[in-house]
């Protein structure tokens, strides 16, 4: 139970996700990561990037294999470079383990983690799964994530947005709060439990579909995992209901290959004009 | 700006919420306070008070008078009696600022809530909300919440179930993972940003309508308070559309009574058998 979750999900550090969240432990507790600037965005790390840093700490800590949960806060803007992470266990518990994880830059606290690990092996209960992913184009039919706001970050993804939802980035918003479409590690890695915030928070904000594009940092993101995805493409949709005073909420369903719903998602964000 | 949450929301200590939610420094960032069992169900305190009392702290420490987006996780059970609330802000930014509390008990972690605070009156930048609250029968021609699983807990509150999705109480539940009504507190307090995180964890378990009813622990909450709501009535709906291995998410909107969205929740949660 006490192995590390590179051997436990069969990572090969060879990836650049598996780089980009590589941790060195310099205390019990506490570690140093390099925030890379591959995975910026307007110049700003992505924030599910910067969560799967801190979770690579907290990680370590606990002897389950999936991350079963994490909610980020953001209370200020991490920038490329040396971080700090400290965390603790909070329990260990048979099923369920739970952590806290700090991101510090420049001895701030720049993020704060929590999360929850499992086996999502030994999940037991009944099932009832009301409809199957939305149909969309297949991913050579959609769209392919590309441009020069984006272009670091995006160079990690084979991301494809359905041409329903891809009009925004040449004018032509659909008018829906709505993007969809399929995401995979450009590198040939799977996606897994670790990973999967990082697709949380992958494709244009869903918003930019209803009013011009600005700058719309995540104050909050949590992200339920469902399931083991299976290896290949994952299937995404992103929604925003209510954009109040330039508050709102992004929710995401990720599906696997297969159809299974792994993970769901909804972030805090505002546009800040 | 640095007037007591209490001031600010002109909360009349008389109040049963607020007796409930109480807390007493004993040193900077730490406060005592008094889990009540009038908040039980099924013999344990409900998580979204719970939440409600450690938050209680952390607003203590900011000086922004609105809740904005509160988390908790739960890593293990809090029974009613005395527990230590520890918390400190990350940021004290301008527009938001950001606190963490851990609820102890018995000198172990129970709860780790992350919280951000705002002030909603100063929030601007575009609306735009695509539909009104689902029209469900006025009050009057709800189901009245009452019953001896959850008799501590409801006495709290004015509690009103839809006919089409009350009938799982009386063994006929509608296939549907939905629960909707009105709820209001019974002594008249009126819901605040502050008290919202109690009333996203008020409405029995919207699965009940589709699995026979068992232990449902929260295992992660989310709230996030999208404005202040109007005296009166909130309106709420609680849905679950995937229910996997017993692992299930819990969506909630409150719209206050003059049907602005107030708050949108989600919870993680496990039906253990």
């Amino acid at each position: 139970m006490h192995a590390s979750p590179a051997t436990l999900t069969g990572v090969n550090a060879d990836f650049t996700f598996d780089r980009a969240t590589r941790v060195e432990e310099t205390a019990r507790g506490a570690w140093r990561a390099e925030v890379s600037p591959r995975w910026n965005i307007y110049g700003v790390p992505n924030g599910g990037y910067l969560a799967t840093v801190g979770l690579a700490g907290a990680a370590r800590l606990v002897p389950h294999p999936d991350l079963l949960s994490a909610t980020a806060y953001y209370p200020s803007r991490t920038e490329p470079g040396d971080v700090l992470i400290r965390a603790e266990t909070l329990r260990i518990g048979k099923r369920v383990s739970t952590a806290v994880a700090r991101v510090e830059q420049e001895g701030e606290p720049r993020i704060e983690i929590t999360a929850m690990y499992t086996d999502l092996d030994l999940a037991q209960g009944p099932t009832h799964v009301p409809s199957a992913p939305p149909s969309i184009p297949p991913p050579d039919q959609c769209v392919k994530g590309e441009g020069p706001i984006a272009a670091d970050f995006l160079q990690n993804f084979d991301l494809r947005v359905t041409p329903g939802t891809a009009g925004w980035a040449s004018g032509r918003p659909s008018g829906q709060a709505e993007m969809s479409g399929w995401v995979r590690f450009a590198d040939g890695r799977n996606a897994d439990p670790a990973s999967l915030p990082l697709f949380a928070d992958s494709f244009p904000p869903a918003v930019f579909n209803l009013v011009p594009p600005s700058w719309t940092p995540t104050l909050e993101l949590t992200v339920h995992v469902r399931g083991r995805p299976s290896p290949g493409w994952l299937q995404v949709r992103f929604t925003t209901r209510y954009l109040q005073k330039g508050f709102l909420e992004e929710d995401g369903e990720i599906w696997d290959e297969t159809g299974t719903l792994v993970a769901l998602s909804r972030q805090l964000g505002q546009i800040r004009m």
